[in-house]
């Protein structure tokens, strides 16, 4: 059984969306940010990083997105979640998600995060100032390179389209109009309309 | 053939000694980021990101660390570079991996590549001031955390060793002492000493 860590609006629900299109068992587990359960003893203990997404399995335990993501797509093959035969395709599956994990997401992280790399409040201040400007040279990479459509990786959808789509659903919040990026945003509003996305966005906001 | 595109001290000696390692053929080109090659119209056309590492494959071009390393271990499994045959293992190979490229290089780049993220020069400096903290952060969590040791992994070395010893040659610019972790500094001197560490290293400070 695949036990998942997550908190409504991180980049856990990428694996979470992986693991429901999986359609293996799995439990999913919310750590209350609000309460700072991710920094308890207990959950540091499962996770010294005080960070989701954390996939507990039955040979141990994971972290990191792109990590979880290739491993839940080995674990339930009959999903063809990835093209797991054919280690090139593999490999633009991973750089993608890598680009989204070192790039995207750190881009995004300098509005809310910013004290994970300065302690003056003035800095902080000009990295979110920033924020709008990465965020859209980030899109518009994927969307004139990366994205091949009608998934981001061609014919075939994988794990990389519910990580697209966490990251994209950033973009209001960091200012960002994701109508600037056409093949983007329909693959967001395609995304946001199936019912696995619907289910599981349901299940992250129903109450604890 | 594999075409692997470098610049000297940079992260693209994990997947340059990844591919030495591999025992494979393969050619290494020297990006000039002193004459802004990276820059130029034609590497663009190469790698839309303006930056090393890429490896052009016969299937196409591939860029971003972590799935450079899968694909050069999965291209010459003889040399056993990764923990290919088991999913779980493979996933914390990735997982290490990936925080070496979200987490660590993106701490370390704050002290010289701070425009990425805020145009205010005075920001800047003290994100500069920061990354010794952030830095000493993440090598403990390598340190107490997940280095297994002999090699990364444990008894098996892996594509995350060559990823990891780059990684940590960068904490005496970034003004951290090795010593301080003491399992990551023996790691540091054996690789070191390795004469395929040492050819490689010899390779991308030979005259152009």
């Amino acid at each position: 059984m695949l036990t998942l860590y997550y908190a409504p609006g991180t980049c856990a629900l990428a694996s979470h969306l992986a693991l429901e299109y999986s359609g293996g068992p799995y439990e999913a587990v919310r750590v209350d940010f609000s309460k700072q359960e991710q920094r308890s003893e207990a959950y540091l203990k499962l996770n010294p990083k005080g960070r989701v997404p954390v996939l507990v399995t039955d040979q141990g335990v994971l972290t990191e997105t792109p990590a979880l993501l290739q491993f839940i797509a080995q674990s339930f093959p009959d999903a063809k979640l990835a093209p797991l035969a054919d280690p090139f395709l593999m490999a633009k599956a991973n750089s993608f998600n890598s680009y989204l994990c070192s790039t995207v997401h750190v881009n995004h992280a300098h509005r809310v995060r910013g004290s994970r790399w300065t302690d003056d409040e003035q800095a902080m201040e000009t990295m979110k100032k920033k924020v709008p400007q990465t965020m859209t040279e980030s899109f518009n990479l994927i969307e004139n390179t990366y994205f091949k459509g009608p998934w981001v990786l061609g014919e075939q959808f994988s794990v990389c389209d519910p990580y697209l789509f966490t990251l994209a659903g950033w973009l209001k919040s960091d200012g960002v109009d994701i109508e600037h990026f056409p093949k983007v945003a329909d693959h967001y509003r395609r995304m946001a309309a199936d019912p696995v996305v619907v289910k599981v966005l349901a299940a992250q906001k129903a109450p604890a």
